[in-house]
This record gives C-alpha cells, structure tokens and sequence, in this order.
C-alpha cells in the first residue's frame, strides 16, 4: 500500500520551464492549434530556408517531439507559400526574412530581455499574414535564442530533456493548443553554461563502445541535444582516454553545427586533447624543455577551431591531469600564456580580446594566482571548487573589473582525494544551490561548469546545475525543494510526484551526509544515537516506498523511474546497510553472538543486492544502459576506487558440536560484554533524556537456555524478568522517575542464565535539582549534552542581513545561511543573529561544537565567520580554516562538517539563550552540539530534546 | 627420519628410585634370586600373618609385580616352615616376629635413617635362617616405611609407578637378581606428602563414572596404590560433587587399611565434605547463626576418623570454597576453631597435641593470621601459594618454632582468577623446585600438597613434587632436568630418552611461558621479532618428533607415550597454532590479502585437530580415558572456562568475480598495508641488528598480477625486483653497510603492481659512530635495544651467596636464582652479582625493564630485592611487589612475569658493565631488556644480540 505524502510547499514558481504553460490540451477561442489528432490537423513549422544548421536540426526535434506527443506530424517547410492556417515560425532576427517582415510590420515587437546573447521570445499573434489565422513566432537574438524557444516549445507539449538519456516518456496529447495572447522573453544570465564528461571510463565509455562504436558524432549528437534542451551551450568533452576533435573529425563539426560551445578542459589547453599529445606529441609534455614541439602542436589546435564556436584554455599542468613537474614556476606559467596567446592572434582573424579563452585556477594553479601570477584582462579566469563543491576562491571587487570576468568550475563527480566519488548522485541541491548562488553574488557569470563524470546518473543535479545558470536570481533557498517537486513532476507527468520528491530527497540527503564510497562500518554510530539503527530504518522506508512506486507507475515509466529514482534510492540503501551489517556483524563477533554468522549472512546479502541492482540497471530498455553503473563503488581503502567491486571481509562463528547454551550480556552503548567484562553499566538515565536503556541477553552458542533478571532497587523497571534466548532478546529498562529524590542514584540488574554468578548491570540514574521550568521550544540538557538543529533557531534580523534557513542542504536536510551581501564584515553587535533558547540541568564550562557546512573562506578578506553568545554575552568569535590543513581539509569533505569549537561557562541551571551571529556571508550552519559531560562518539551528534 | 637429540647432561644422581640400582638381570655368585624363568624359579616373599593391612596388600602387590615382570608368580606365604632358598623377609620392626628376630639376632641391625618416620631399610642377608640362602629384608620404622620398601623393589624390577595411570608397561625380564651385601635406608623429610583431587568435573569424574560407576573405594584403591608407590601418604580426595567418606564407606576404611592419610580439603572443616552439608546439614552453613548443627555435623566427622589416621582440618570457609559471607570476622574464626579442637578434645582418646590439625591459610584466610589470629601451636599452619605456583608466605623464623609446624598447598591446576588452568600440564619443573625449595629451607615440612585436578595428565609434576617432598636437599637446581630425564627413561624403559626429554621440556617451557588457557591471538608477537613464528617452528619441530617417536617406540609403549608425552606437545602445538592462525587471519583479514580465507581455514583445521587428539586421547587403551581430556579449554574469554571447547570466530573474505588483480604491499612490524596507508616503512636497520627486513607484496583479489620493486638507492638490496604474485610473496630487504657512512639514511623502496603510482616503502637505516670495539660475549646495542638471557652473565658469587642457574625455569628455559641463606638481606656492597657485559652504540637515559619470575614476598621482612648497578654504580633497589595490587599479580601470573623497571644514564658509547645484584632469597631472573629508543611490543622481548 502506497503511502501518499503532503506536499512540502505549495509551489508558485517554475524552473523547469522558463515561464508559465501557454501550452493547453483544450482549445480556446483564438487560441493555436499547434495539433488536433480528432481533425488530424496539425500547425505548419516554418524556417528559413537560410537558417542557421542549429536552428533547422531544433525545428526538425520539434517536428518530431509534436509526432511523438500526438502521433501527427507537423509539415516543416522554408516555403512562405505553404503558409496558411495556424502556423510555428521559427527564426533569428536579423537572420530570418520572415521574422524581419512581421517585425517592420509591426506584427512582432522585440521585447526586453530579448535582445541579448541568447535571448529570445515566443508570441502568439492573429493573422500576422494573409491566410495565417494564428502563428506562434519563436524568434531570438542569436541562433541559440532561438534554438532554446524552440526546445522551450518542446519541453512544454511534454518532451523530457531526459527523453533519450533517461527514457522519460513522451507525454501522450491528443490535443496542443498555444494560448492566444501569449507573450514571452527571456535570456541566460551565466553565458557559457555547460557540463564536463569526466571520469568516463569504465561506465559510459563502456555504453559508448557498445553502443555507438566509440565517442563519435552519434553518440555526441545525444549529448548536444540533451544541452540544447536544457538551454546550456557549453561542453568539455569526454577525455579520459578520448580525444573529441581527433576520434571522430565530425564530432566539432556536429558541435559548431548545432551551436555547443567546445572547449578543453582545465588541464588541455589550446583546445587539443591531452590525449592528443600521446598519439601526435613529440618529446616530452613539458614547455621548459620541448617548446618549439609544444607551440606547434597548439597551433594545430587553434587553427582546427579557428571557425568555429570554441573557448580556448590556456595554460598548462602536467599530462593527466597532475601538476607540472616544474613545480610552481610562475615565470614559465606566464611564458606559456603569452605563447598561446601569440598563437591565438596569429592564426584567428579577429582581435584577441573576441577570442574566448579562459584560465583554469584549478588546484596548484589557483597558488600561482594568489602569488602573483597574472594573465590578461580578456581572458576569463575559471575559479574550481575543492572537487568536493565547495568554491575556494570568487572574485574580489577589483576583480570583477576584469573584462573577461569569471567562472566557476563545479563537480558532481570526481576521481581523487581524500576519496573519489564516481558512482551514484551524492549531491543536495540545497548545496549546489547556496554555492553557485554565492558565485553568481561574487560576480562568477562568465563560465559555469561542473564536472558530471559519467552524465549518467547525474540527471537531476545537472537539471538543477544548469536551470541555476540560465538564472542564478530566479533561484532562491527554497529552489531546491520547489526545483525537486517539478523535475519530478515533469519526468513521471504528474505520477506520484510526492513520493518521488520524497524518495529523491532521501537519497541525496543520506549521500550528502556521506557520499557511499566514503562510508566505513563505523561511520554511523551502532553504540550511541540509535545513530545507524535510525538510518537504516529511514531508508528502509525509502526503499518499500520506491517498490511500492515502481510497481504502482504506468508500466512505461518503469524505467525511467528506476533510473532516476530507485536506483539510486536501493543502491544508497545497500551501500549503507552492507556497511551497516558490517559493523554488527564486528560487534557480534566482538561480543561471540551466536549471531554473528547469520549477520556476515546479511552482509553478503548487501553485497550481493548491490550486485543486483547493477544487473538491472544493465538490462533495463534491453541493455542501452549496459555498463553504465559498472563504476566500482565497494571496498575503498583510500582515495582511489579498488578494481571491482571488493566482497568485504566478514566475521564468521562456527557453533560447538554437541550444542551448548552459553549466555552473554551486553549494554547498549558498548562492545563489551559479561562475561569478557564485569563492568557492564548501562549509559547514565537522565529526566530530559532517553526513557528507555536497552540490554541484551543472548545466547553465543546454539542450545537455548533460561534466563532471569533480577533488580537490585525498585525504582529500576524491566520490559522482561525472565526467558528463553535462542538468538538474542533485548530487555528494555527504564527508571520510575517517582521513586527517586534529586541526585545521583545506583542499581544492578542481575542476568543469570549460564555461567557463574551471573552479569551485574549496574543502572545510573541522576535526578538533577532543578528550580527554574523549561519553557515550551527550550534545547533541553539532556543525557550530559544538549542537541541543537540550526533550523529550529529563532532568526533576528537586521537591515544588513538575516539567517535564511536552505532546504536539501546539510546533514540534517535544512542549514541556516547567512544570509548577507557580498562582501560584507560585521561586528557582532551588528550581525543578525540566529537564538537558541537552551534549558541546563547542569553548570560548568561545557564545549560547545558548531557543526558548518565545509565552506571555505572563499573571499580572503572576510573569511567566514561567526560569533558566538551566551546571553548576550560574547563567548568567542569562529571563523572557518582554508583549505591548508590538508588533513582538517578532508576530514570536512569526507564528513561533509566543519566543527568549530568553543566553550561556554553556564553558572546557572536553567534557561539561557546561545545565539550565533553572522558576521560574514558563507556561513551554514547545521547543528550545535553542547557536551555537557556525557556527549557519546557518533558521527551526527544526538537527536534534540526540546520541551 | 628421528634427530637423535644430545643429552643435556650427564646424569649423576637418581630421584626416581631412592637408592642407587641393586636389581640386576645378570646374577653374580652371592646375589640374591628373585626371580629367573630359565629355571622357572622365584624367591619367596614372606610377610607377618599379623602384618598391618596396608604391608600385606603391598607384599601382594610385589608378588604381582614380580609376575607381570617376569611371568612367574612367587609364593607369598606367612609360614616361617615355607621359608628356604631365596627369600624376600617384609616386616615392621618391632611389630613382625621374623624382623625383630633377625635383629636380636644381629643378622640385621637398624640403619641410620630408617629409625624415623616412615623410614625403612633394604638388606641383602646371605644365611640369615636355616635353610634360607639369601634373604632381602625389606624393614620399617612403621607400616609406611615398610611399604614404601616394598614399593622400591617393584619399582626396581620394572614397574612404573604409572603403570595402571598411564599404561606404562611393565618391563619384562628373565631374571631378576638382588645384589649381594646390599644395605640401604631411607626416610622422608617432609612428613605428609600429598595430592588434592580437585576440579575434578567433567574429566576425572566422567572417567571414573564410566569406569567406576562412581568415587568408590575401586577407583580409590588405584589412587592409594599409585600414592604409595610414589612414596607419597596423604590425600584430599575428590570435593567437587564428592564426598569421599559418604559416596562410599570403604573409602575411609581403605585408605585406612592401605596407609593413606586422609584429609579434607582447606575449605572442609573437621573431616567432612563441602557436600555432605549439603546432603545432611540443617539450616545455613553460617557459625554465627547456625552453629548447633554445625557443631553436630563436625562431631560426625571426628567421630567417623577417630580410629583411622587423617588429618584435621579447622577454621571454616564459605560453602563451594567460597569466603564466610560473615566476610573476616576473626573473632568468629577464633570461636570456630576452639570450638572444633573442643569436638577432638572429647571424641578422640588422645592429647589434642597428638591429634594432626591443620589451619589452611588460603586466599583471604591468610589475611586473618596477618591481622593477628592464632591457632594452638599444635596445629599445623598450611601456607598456600597464589593459586598460580608462587608461596605467598613461608614461615618466619620464630613460626619454625611453633610444635605444629607448616605445610604448603601448592596448585598444579586451579580454577578461578585470573584464569583457570584444568587442561593439560603446564607446569615447569624448575618452578616448581625453586618454590618448593624455598617452602623447605623455610621450614614449611609438615606438609606439601598439590592440588593436581584431575590427576591425569599431571603425571611428570606430581612425580616431581612428591620425589622433591620425599627428600628436598636431595634436590639442587639441576634436578629438576635431571629428573626428568631419568623420569623419561623409566617411563619408556630408555627408549628415546633424550627425544623425549627434549620433548617434555619443549611443550612444559612452552606452557610455562603462557598457559594455553591463557593464550589470545595477540599473546605472541606477530609483528615483531618474528616471536609468534620461532615458537610455531619450534613446536612444529616437537609436534614432527613426537610423531617419529611415537611411530618407532615399541608399540606396547605407544598409548603411554601418546598420554605422557606426544599428546601434550600435539595439544600445545594445536592450541598455540589456533591462536597463531587467528592473528594472522585478523591481520590477514585487516591487510585485504586474498588468503584471508585460507587462513580462516587453518584456524578451523587447527581447533579440529584439537578435537582429534581428544578423541585420540578418549579412544586408546579401549576406551580407558574416555572423559579424560574433556576438559574445555579453547574459548576462554574470563576466568571461567567456558562450557565447552569454543570454535573461534573468524574473518573470512569471498573474491570479486570475475576475478581482478589488485596489489597490497605489507611490511615486517606493522598491520598496515599501501593503499589503504601511503607511511609504509621498514624498522630501521642497525649494523647489530636484524640483517633481513621482510616486504610482501600480495594480491587482495584472485587474478594473478606482475609486480616490480625499484629502489632509490643503490645500497638497499631485494631478493627480487619482480614477479608475479598470485597469493603472498616476500621480498627480503637488506643492506649493504659498506656503501655508507656513518649516520642516519633514508631511501625508497617503489612497488609497482596494479593501482596508481605503486607503493613506497621507506627504508630507514642508521650507521653509528663507533669509537670502540664490542668484545666476544658483549650484549649489543641493536635496533634500539639491549636483550639479555639472564643465564648468560657472570656470577660473582662470595661468602654470603651466589647466583644460580636452574633449569627448566622462566620463560627462556634457564633462570637465575638468588642463592642467598633464609632470612638474609643484604647491601648492595655484600650481595653476590650477575654481571652483563653490553656495548652500546647510542648515549642517553634508557628504561631498563628486569624480568622476573612472578615471585611473592613470602618474606614480609625482607621482601624480594635486586639491586641494579651500572659500571659499579647503583642504579636502584628494586623490589617484587606484594599481591594487593590484583590487576598487577593477575597480569604477572598470566605472563608468568614480572616486570620491574629502572632506568640508565649512558654517557659514552661503548662498552658498560650493568649488573643486577642479589640482596635478599627469592629473586629469579629471567631477562633484562634495556629499550635505547627502538624496542617494540612483543610478550618476551626481543632475542639477545652478541658479539
């Protein structure tokens, strides 16, 4: 039975299509008639004879996605005197007769916000000439204006973008109308927006070869259209062990063709393939040594793009992708540069400041920039994030002067350390959107790339990537949630698209509190927290809703929605789980359960789902997607992925012959066990804190016994006093509060089964005095901590700035950001403050950790900070550290957490206020966690307790 | 093909048999005929018809012997009328008619030595009657003594004392002659020397259940007759589930009739059994709350012994050996005693005085004596060990005043803390000797019994212990290795006598270095000093010799071989290699190396192979010793064995398929592996130090691979630069010194195999500045340490004192005794030394650790004290703690060590002389280990390293 979730928000705007539907299935007065299956009629698509490549292969895509969506297919004709009826004209102003003529006849109006790079308009217009009832003119400033309009038309009759690459189904219409009077402009604000194909190897490349023979035009015609349809011009190509412009010549003319930007990525300069050196190269990748070999082979690679729409990379790191082995020399950097550039205004036929070039600060080279280093103001500096989507570094004031601007390169896929992630989508929206929407504030609008490894299955974050780049302002901190709800939408057309919603936002939340390939068994916590325990559960639920869906789906949308949508969320849910058993099956086996073999069972059984669903992933749509989730993702020992798929090394307990009975007892909270110990306690009950304490008797050998718990106080309650364990049986204890006076209190649970004497438990509990009442909301002190969710803080804010809660984003799901002008250094008297009304049982100077985002101070000036204080009263001021501790570094990408600590003095018990103040953008901060003296490892931090 | 062994040492003194050998098989003119099957003649054996009991069972045992030795029975006869020819004469003095004629007659006069208790005499008498030629006079002071000759001659023909026990066979001879104007006599030093049957279930009790049908006086009968032949007198018999008087009435009366002195356990009061209370006490076995039925039920037990010969033992303990709940109330204790000596001052019919009494100063009993309770100087004081060998408290010299004197109850098996041991022997012989001797020259002589558990398998130390109680100044520190020797010849008629010796020191040493109770996978290093691998080779070579052996001993002898000696070298073999497997299996497991499995399965062979040898055990001689090795012994995880022998859990690792390659390199010394660490390093090399580090590359998956090592510099040198790895393969690192000067170097070691960039593994080597040359037999400073055997330094012994040697002791085999008088304490400047000659490369203050055997100041006056010098000056005094620090004695008698630790200041380089200085009794020591900044954690310390 499917459970249907409400909706998280009612939404109100619309990302995925770039203005409201003008498209309508019943037809109005005056409306167009863009196809009627019952009248078999359809409207006429016109462009011009002389049109743009582009703009004539994105006509015909949408006279074949009308076919597909009413099963009739439009006449696509350049001949004005087909024209009649209810007509689509298509056409580049400027560029197209027809278009002109409707505009000097003041038909068509150019509109704001269309007359820029790639801006374009749709209007619906009466009679714009004769025997034309109705047209829909889709015309643009440039070709890929129009191009978008036209895919703009595409998406709104019910083509997926994802059509091909995720087998989205057409939506099916037997009727498609364009309202009359509809008006529309609109235009990108990033200009170059694109993707990287990186990482490729062994999955797509593996698809690739088996399907199209190699990286050649067929296969790059998927990609171009799949950009194109989700309005972004830009693309590194596939690199790995590929070479775009040599293995197949046709791939940059299919490119400048149907108008995709090219370029090369960060480390292949002069748009040739760091591949290409290997076949064609002489001597050795290295300009100290072999320039003149160097220079011409750059010249090659200019004059090879000289025609066509191109971004050129300047610079140079060392072959696959690895710093030079000069080290850090900025001198010869800067020879480099200026010989390229030579090279550039040689061969291309225009001043060197209209040829696109751009210098990656990737890695090292951002060092080079930072001591010194400098290339020309044209040239476009390509800032990176630290392959873990956290930008290191936008662009100052000054720098923003700069006539060739800024980027941003971004990763959702990355091979390196501390730990690649190649598999799955790990990314939260919520993130990529609070990063890339301090970019676009920096004034990075030039280039927004990001790294999508494989593509594939890489769908909804790149949907989002590049909706963010068309128009960074349009999105605010609830884009994410709303994005999410209508991509979902959009790809199952309408079906349950608050269960998948729900089922994507999962999966990307537990990935983004840990992407899978960086899991261990004893990341999440099986001691304290129930941390795993509640993980697991949360994904199980995740995993029975996502049958539940994939069985109750239109059977056309299967899959589709097991691409998109279970895999990943089942996948997640095996990484976690064969390392959830894993870390049981090393307690039970620690604690001799008879048990343990059975628990290596489950392990391998998680293996082997994994295993599973990868077959599935293979076969579905017979087999187009075969090799495609064939990246190892299980058996990571240190950054780089292992060869397969590694079957992980389990602990198993053969059982006595004949069988005997042999108890042990163990505690929550602890590997050990009665009797390897007598020191068994239960962790200490407290009034705010957990009701229940759980032990566990079990049995470490194969025949049954009988066991009797006996409490040594009254006040200790038990689940259970007595019983017969074959595997294992959890007693539940808990304290009767009513018994006990204010201090601190001991009992002993006796277990007697086998063995000598029995286990001791011993059962703490501790009654603080408390005068003051917790106020309802109050972070109650809990169990020795207090648990804090910064989305549950009360936000004053100033006429500077706020705190703004982001959704999908953090361990938690929602993280406060502040929210501030770029730029900007507060005082904390001045800073908006996020407050948290915090109820002590206890008094003391207790740590405080503030767990962040792992942002990096991005702007050297300001750095990220926050102030801390403790009714009213400044506790400390926080910033976040670069990236040089390298080891702190990781530790904050691996964790997805940056802990900043502190520590307060609380000289009374009772309610106080702790507040963190924003005194610069950046910020975002997820958790407080307060140790109040029994703070247990986990890898979140407890759950709140709140009045 | 068997290694014929050398003998350790030539053997000069006999402790099996108490006289040197006046049987042969070759008659001379004059020697007495016992018995020859040539002429199918025997003597014949004559014994009072008015003769104790126990003389004429003993006559009647001879007379069996004689006929199991030679085929032929002697006339056993009272008739002097019978008497003529060759004649064995077996009387008490004074109690036999013929005896105390030969004596009026002078035919036989009364030896020095035989007027004593439990003394006799052997004469070779040539006419001592009519008719009768030769007569072999077997005389006593009392009923023992006569026995015990008795028991001498059937030991002298051929009969072992284990002949029933351990299926010794009896040696089989044609003749039997007693040599001509032999004249012997002996006696026992210690009064009652003695065995406690205890912890008795499932072993001992399975076996004679089976056997038996329960503890009646047939089972008994074997243990009196084996006491009796070992010259022993004295029993606490079976307690566990027993009560020896009730379970059968003649078990009193047998004991009785043969001679044995009977008693109760040290926690069974007043000749009762712990479980006779329980069969017929009324109420709580409380004194203070209870003590009308207590009373009665004692007067039971004096009533039921008044006429045999026991010992009586007084105070009270807590039911099942447990202490009084009243915890120590002394004054109570007080009252019970002068309550049970009240009960024996009315039932017996003689003084108290002449009533043997004994208080049991065990466990917490002991404290009460040292918190000032006394008993009557008439009851023997019986000190206790600490349950693990080491005397707590010996008598100081006034208590050797007291007219009840002191006994020691010594444990070759214990259950309780830290950790039983109720297996196989584990007990060191030179231990044993050591302590005991120290009991002796104490004056503890009233007693000395042994708890031995089940009896079998401590065959070798209860003949030990009861041949040194017989007459401990016959025992030097070589005995305990001459001992068993001679032990080996008799047992095996001198079949492989040296092998055999070899192999008993071989599995005891072992035991006596951790017992196999006491063994974890991380007990022996598996990463340093290649400890964990010398002991398996070593037991691997005993395990191969006692096959060869057992394969060509006479197969009549090879049930008693297996029991006495093949069996415990198997078991210790198994037991060790089970632990030795499963760290490797962890470390296996931990490495990812794809014989993880393999290894898992080497465990699960090693705990089979365990099992065999119990079946093997319970199979032979028909099923005689069904039960008899049942005793758990694999899955300790406390003090407790557990209930059965525990499969261990192990890490097993399934291979990817299809099969990939995937490269791990380890190194010597450390769990770590590339790539999961990139800080691979070998330990440093030293030019006195290990010449050969080890590196193994390995496969973590299943598809063979091909590797290749580089070096960085030309002075490293590897068995091999390449391969193809399919599981492990070690490549050995060594030095060539000559290429480098003196200082600290640095070079690489680059493994390429699969993975990216391969492994680098350090390679650190350290040439000191050496101005001085080592001297033959210096201890050298080598990779960061000075190991010393302390039986390898120079005594400088002088009036006062010495050191010495003894054998078969300490962890190492050989110990060094403080050979000091009782009660002496010393000044350094008078205190015999142990000199140490050691060179060291490196200067600075260096912690210097002194293994010790885990000794006890029994002498609460003087303690055990060393002191250290360094080039003549004093370092420090150092002393062996008491036991109140109970996690400091439990770790001590686990690891059979103790640890005390100091430190050095070296200043210069070179050449030093440390000496450890004997200032007290007590003191054994075993090894020095002096840490110069490189030693590493392993159970016995590095090997010692000599010029």
């Amino acid at each position: 039975m499917l459970k249907f979730l409400a909706s998280a928000a009612l939404l109100c705007a619309s990302f995925i299509v770039s203005a409201s539907g003008y498209v309508t299935h019943i037809g109005q007065p005056g409306d167009l008639t863009l196809a009627d299956t019952n009248k078999r009629q359809t409207a006429t698509i016109w462009v011009d004879a002389q049109a743009n490549t582009g703009i004539k292969m994105a006509a015909r895509s949408l006279q074949q996605d009308i076919a597909r969506v009413t099963g009739l297919t439009p006449v696509l004709t350049s001949d004005i005197s087909d024209l009649a009826g209810q007509v689509v004209i298509v056409g580049e102003r400027g560029h197209s007769a027809l278009v002109d003529r409707l505009i000097d006849a003041d038909k068509l109006a150019v509109m704001a916000g269309s007359d820029k790079w790639e801006g374009y308009q749709l209007n619906h217009i009466t009679n714009p000439l004769p025997g034309v009832e109705q047209a829909w003119v889709i015309s643009g400033y440039d070709r890929r204006g129009v191009i978008f309009g036209i895919y703009d038309l595409s998406e709104k009759i019910g083509v997926s973008p994802w059509h091909w690459w995720a087998d989205v189904p057409v939506q099916n219409h037997e009727k498609l109308f364009i309202r009359a009077g509809t008006a529309l402009s609109d235009a990108p604000k990033v200009k170059y927006r694109g993707i990287f194909l990186n990482d490729e190897a062994p999955a797509l490349t593996g698809m690739v070869h088996e399907q199209f023979g190699g990286y050649n035009a067929q296969f790059y015609q998927h990609v171009f259209e799949l950009l194109l349809r989700l309005k972004a011009n830009f693309l590194w190509p596939a690199m790995w062990n590929n070479a775009f412009a040599d293995d197949d010549p046709q791939n940059m003319y299919l490119a400048n063709d149907m108008g995709i930007v090219m370029s090369t990525s960060h480390h292949e300069p002069m748009m040739r393939a760091d591949k290409e050196w290997n076949r064609y190269g002489k001597g050795a990748w290295e300009y100290s040594t072999n320039p003149e070999e160097l220079y011409k082979f750059w010249v090659e690679g200019a004059k090879r793009y000289k025609d066509k729409e191109g971004i050129f990379t300047l610079g140079m790191r060392g072959q696959a992708d690895t710093p030079m082995s000069e080290g850090e020399n900025i001198g010869l950097l800067e020879k480099i540069v200026h010989d390229q550039r030579e090279i550039l205004s040689d061969v291309m036929d225009k001043p060197l400041s209209e040829v696109p070039q751009v210098w990656a600060l990737y890695k090292e080279v951002q060092g080079f920039y930072e001591r010194g280093m400098r290339v020309p103001d044209d040239v476009t500096l390509l800032w990176a994030d630290d392959n873990a989507g956290n930008v290191r570094r936008l662009p100052t004031q000054t720098e923003r002067e700069r006539s060739g601007g800024a980027g941003v390169y971004y990763h959702f896929d990355y091979v390196g350390g501390p730990r690649s992630y190649r598999w799955i989508n790990t990314v939260p929206l919520g993130k990529v959107w609070e990063q890339m929407n301090l970019s676009w504030e920096y004034g990075a609008d030039q280039i927004w790339i990001t790294n999508v490894g494989d593509l594939k299955p890489m769908e909804l974050p790149i949907s989002f990537f590049l909706a963010q780049a068309w128009d960074p302002e349009r999105f605010d901190a609830q884009s994410p949630a709303r994005f999410t709800h209508q991509w979902a939408s959009q790809q199952f057309n309408g079906q349950y698209t608050n269960e998948i919603t729900s089922l994507l936002n999962t999966y990307t939340l537990q990935n983004g509190r840990r992407k899978p390939e960086s899991l261990s068994p004893d990341t999440f916590s099986v001691f304290n927290y129930h941390e795993a325990k509640r993980i697991s559960l949360t994904l199980a639920e995740a995993a029975d809703l996502a049958e539940s869906v994939y069985q109750q789906i239109d059977s056309e949308y299967q899959d589709a929605f097991f691409q998109l949508v279970a895999h990943p969320v089942w996948a997640t849910q095996a990484v976690f789980e064969l390392n959830h058993s894993q870390a049981l099956n090393a307690l039970y086996a620690g604690q001799d359960r008879a048990t343990t073999s059975a628990m290596a069972a489950k392990v391998n059984a998680w293996f082997e789902r994994d295993a599973a669903l990868t077959r599935q992933y293979h076969s579905i749509q017979d087999g187009k997607w075969n090799h495609m989730m064939s990246q190892p993702h299980i058996g990571y020992v240190h950054w780089n992925n292992p060869p397969a798929n590694i079957p992980p090394v389990v602990h198993t307990k053969a059982l006595a012959e004949p069988a005997v009975a042999n108890m042990g007892v163990a505690v929550e909270g602890s590997a050990a066990y009665w009797p390897a110990s007598d020191e068994l306690a239960l962790p200490t009950f407290t009034p705010f804190g957990e009701a229940e304490r759980t032990l566990t008797v079990y049995n470490r050998q194969a025949k049954p016994f009988d066991w009797t718990a006996t409490v040594s106080q009254p006040w200790v309650i038990l689940s259970a006093e007595q019983g017969t364990v074959t595997g294992d049986t959890n007693v539940a204890v808990a304290i009767d509060w009513s018994q006990l006076k204010t201090g601190h209190h001991t009992a002993t649970i006796n277990v007697k089964g086998t063995g000598w004497g029995g286990a001791n438990v011993r059962v703490l509990a501790h009654k603080p005095e408390i005068t003051q009442r917790p106020a309802a909301g109050d972070f109650l002190e809990a169990d020795g901590y207090v648990a804090i969710n910064a989305s549950n803080g009360v936000v004053t804010s100033n006429a500077t700035g706020s705190w703004q809660k982001v959704a999908l984003h953090g361990r938690t799901g929602a993280a406060m950001q502040a929210a501030l002008p770029p730029y900007t250094s507060l005082k904390p008297a001045e800073a908006p403050a996020l407050e948290f009304p915090v109820f002590f049982t206890s008094t003391g100077e207790f740590p405080v950790s503030l767990q962040l985002s792992p942002s990096l101070p991005f702007d050297s000036t300001t750095g990220i900070k926050v102030a801390v204080e403790l009714d009213g009263r400044h506790v400390a001021t926080l910033a976040l550290p670069s990236q040089k501790d390298k080891q702190a570094w990781a530790d904050g990408v691996m964790d997805n957490i940056k802990h900043l600590t502190t520590s307060i003095e609380v000289e009374t018990s009772g309610r106080h206020s702790l507040s963190v103040k924003a005194l610069t953008p950046g910020a975002v901060l997820q958790r407080i966690i307060i140790d109040t003296g029994g703070l247990k490892p986990s890898y979140m931090g407890p759950l709140e307790r709140r009045k």
